[in-house]
């Protein structure tokens, strides 16, 4: 499979299948043989049921449901995707993968330099600090500084980055979720509760039950793309305690998912102070930094002028910004230096391939390509993004306008016959089956409104966004015409 | 720093710091830059004191020290090590890795196919199952079958391969140590244990206690080469049982780390039928596997024939039979279907990056390159072997003969005053203070015997290990001479 700039072909070589499923295939090995797509097949089917004697019960009680609840889903898409010779197949714009700039880094990284450079440096085959390597740790501090810290410079000497941020404070492992496992782990206890405004990213709640045993308590808004005011924060403090629960940790994500939205400076900060003031950690997911207009986004390390204290902690992956979800890289900058410590024994189960951390340290430092990868990755987030809006336009949803990210957040309530999530569960159910598009429903996101659709428009290229739009406003459109009674095979047939 | 295929300037650029502590720098470079080395010793010197309110308590409890007790003196040695513009330089012989045929596997890495395969497919990019990319999975599942189930067969079919080994019941994690993690962490509950004969690697602590709270319980074999006999292990369980313990995994090491021996197959089964009768789980590291003659090792797979059931597990990395510690990829055989399902949901804290999962899927198919690999590595390990038990003969010191592994178990007992541990960590200190070689000390893997340690031969090439090893004999000698009460700089001198 070579990767192609033309983003058609891309689709037909879509692969991949996100978070735990144990079955995978591209598209057209699934097409070639039936006997590989049974065996694959096979592993899809692997029983949920926990013999008694044989798991732990914390496996059975935590470890048997996927992280992302909207999986089996993604994964009935992946069988039978859309492309120009399978007109019906199914678009997935539920996963917030940004698949749009592939190419350009794929270009990069497939030089014959890569592989020269990389695996003749004979340090990466031995064990070394499970912190991360030093020239990776260095790369990170580097970019961190340069693109977080003072993205207005038009220069950075490497010097003034590491004086401004220390490669000691930070950690690589396995994702962004091995960082949020380690945090939940190193920072909290067992019965510990997060404190999260609503909606939120899914897998959160796994992230930081799942080994880490804390209780994920998410908290609603008057104005959710506002971020959280002090007094919204006092009562959920309240009423978490009344729950018997200790609220250790507030997880802001910024920008925001599902919202694409960002937090102004000043809600950050007042947040920090509120929880600080409660000797509780502020964590803060800027998964999608880059996919911001920085003129608008600042980071908490900008915030705080590089100086994050022992219990702020900064969380940053290459799987959104990079659209490199696949590389399994995620870094933490931290000032508390018994995390730090502790993150160095405990990543031994998480830490990142040492040629791998050569590679993505050289991309980070390669200012050239990050810009111009930034620049044109922006682009054609923002050209799929109007395609989308203007469809939602024309269809008069409402929606929430972005900011950032790859992906927006959208009303679909004026449709359901009732408010509820019953109601909610089974327009997403016939946007699949009928429309065969596939979008996070705001329930698997804590969302308490009924209706609310996240919509990932960089999963899939332009003109398969738009016959994806097209059919959302087509079913969108008979459901309207029609009583939810006499909606069925026949009534939604067409659409496709 | 370019792999060179002479092994003494391969010393010259040894780098890489074992487990977990925060610095790290190459010998080159840590004599090149004087602010570089301060910046890197700072973090070492990250405090240990857990600060009361800001990490948790499990962290303070298990994560703030390292996973290797004598780190330490290995980072030492690293600061200085022996090479021939540095004589009296340290020679860390404590460390199981095999550096001996790192330029073998560089060598084929470093073609620029590697990185034009694998960054061209762009499935490296996106998400994938977390039990790793299924052509990781399919060529794992050929390699155990072709190295592990049928080791004798002139030639095997992936076919055959396949329909002996399901890639469904294989996981990929961040090494080993991520792998035995997750079967502590799925398999088990906090609080219980698992029966491990000693002496044994010291890093099983932490591996299962870190996270899955599970309590090692070392017990003591009357033949610790020959592996437990049943009433050893009835007696094992029994005194776990009265201990107020749930034994619940028994765990076998296969070629043995640190005896550098091979259990009978007959030992592996009988052990596993009677932890099956127990309703335990046993798990068996096979991670030497491959550096030991294939007429005398048996695999539990092929043990088992094939079969492993829901309570026998396999584990197996690239660490040492290839000596890639530093690519973390650690693999798991297993019939359990719930705990694959589990670590499917559990590995996003632990997941390989898909790029290095081609690449090693490459690798492990590519049944040419092991051949001559592995040969050729045995060789050298060979060599190795002679250079450091010739030495130890004529030292008069008894050794187990090493029928596998990296590393040689001797016993320094006849010079110690008194056989106690504290003299055994005396002895220890002697040679790292007099004659700069540092060893791994029985105690810390839980030998009860004092004075016992490993050598690992493996970690320089063979002139280095002849300086290290005559050091030896010459502090030995002076010991056997002299009262304990006269050894001091003076009389120890002229060992370097």
């Amino acid at each position: 499979m070579k990767i192609v700039r033309d983003q058609e072909r891309s689709l037909t070589i879509i692969s991949g299948v996100l978070f735990a499923a144990s079955a995978w295939w591209t598209v057209k090995k699934h097409r070639e043989g039936k006997e590989r797509r049974l065996r694959n097949g096979r592993s899809l089917r692997i029983s949920k049921r926990a013999t008694e004697s044989n798991i732990s019960t914390r496996c059975q009680q935590r470890a048997l449901s996927p992280a992302i609840p909207y999986l089996e889903s993604f994964l009935l898409g992946l069988q039978y995707p859309y492309d120009p010779d399978h007109p019906d197949g199914y678009i997935p714009l539920c996963v917030a993968e940004n698949k749009l700039a592939t190419d350009l880094l794929a270009k990069k990284l497939m030089q014959p330099q890569t592989a020269s450079t990389t695996f003749s440096d004979d340090s990466v085959y031995a064990y070394n600090s499970f912190l991360g390597l030093p020239v990776a740790r260095q790369a990170a501090a580097y970019f961190f500084a340069k693109r977080f810290l003072y993205p207005h410079l038009p220069s950075l000497s490497i010097e003034k980055a590491l004086a401004a941020i220390s490669p000691d404070s930070i950690g690589i492992a396995s994702g962004a979720a091995g960082i949020l496992n380690s945090l939940f782990f190193l920072l909290g206890d067992g019965g510990d509760a997060a404190l999260i405004p609503r909606p939120y990213y899914s897998a959160f709640d796994s992230d930081m039950s799942l080994v880490a045993e804390i209780t994920p308590f998410g908290f609603s808004l008057a104005r959710p793309t506002q971020g959280p005011t002090e007094s919204e924060l006092d009562m959920a403090y309240l009423e978490a305690r009344s729950q018997g629960l200790n609220p250790r940790f507030l997880l802001l994500t910024n920008p925001n998912n599902p919202l694409a939205t960002i937090y102004r400076p000043e809600v950050i900060r007042d947040a920090i102070i509120w929880a600080r003031k409660r000797k509780m950690h502020t964590i803060v997911d800027e998964i999608y930094a880059l996919s911001a207009p920085q003129d608008t986004f600042q980071s908490v390390l900008r915030i705080m002028d590089g100086q994050l204290g022992d219990d702020v902690h900064m969380v940053w992956s290459l799987s959104k910004d990079f659209g490199a979800s696949g590389l399994r890289v995620g870094f933490v900058l931290s000032g508390n230096k018994d995390y730090i410590n502790g993150l160095s024994n405990l990543n031994i189960f998480g830490g990142v391939s040492n040629p791998m951390q050569v590679i993505v340290a050289e991309l980070m430092t390669d200012d050239k390509f990050v810009d111009y990868y930034l620049e044109e990755s922006s682009a054609r987030l923002r050209n799929n993004y109007q395609i989308c809006v203007q469809k939602l336009e024309e269809m008069v949803l409402p929606f929430v306008p972005a900011q950032a990210g790859i992906f927006v957040y959208v009303d679909f309530s004026a449709i359901l016959p009732e408010k509820t999530k019953e109601w909610e569960a089974k327009l997403c159910q016939l946007f699949i089956d009928h429309a065969r598009v596939i979008l996070t429903p705001g329930d698997s996101m804590r969302e308490q409104m009924p209706g609310m659709f996240r919509i990932c428009y960089a999963w899939v290229p332009p003109e398969v966004l738009r016959v994806g739009m097209e059919r959302l406003s087509r079913i969108v459109a008979k459901i309207r015409r029609l009583d939810w009674g006499d909606l069925n095979e026949n009534t939604l047939s067409g659409i496709l």
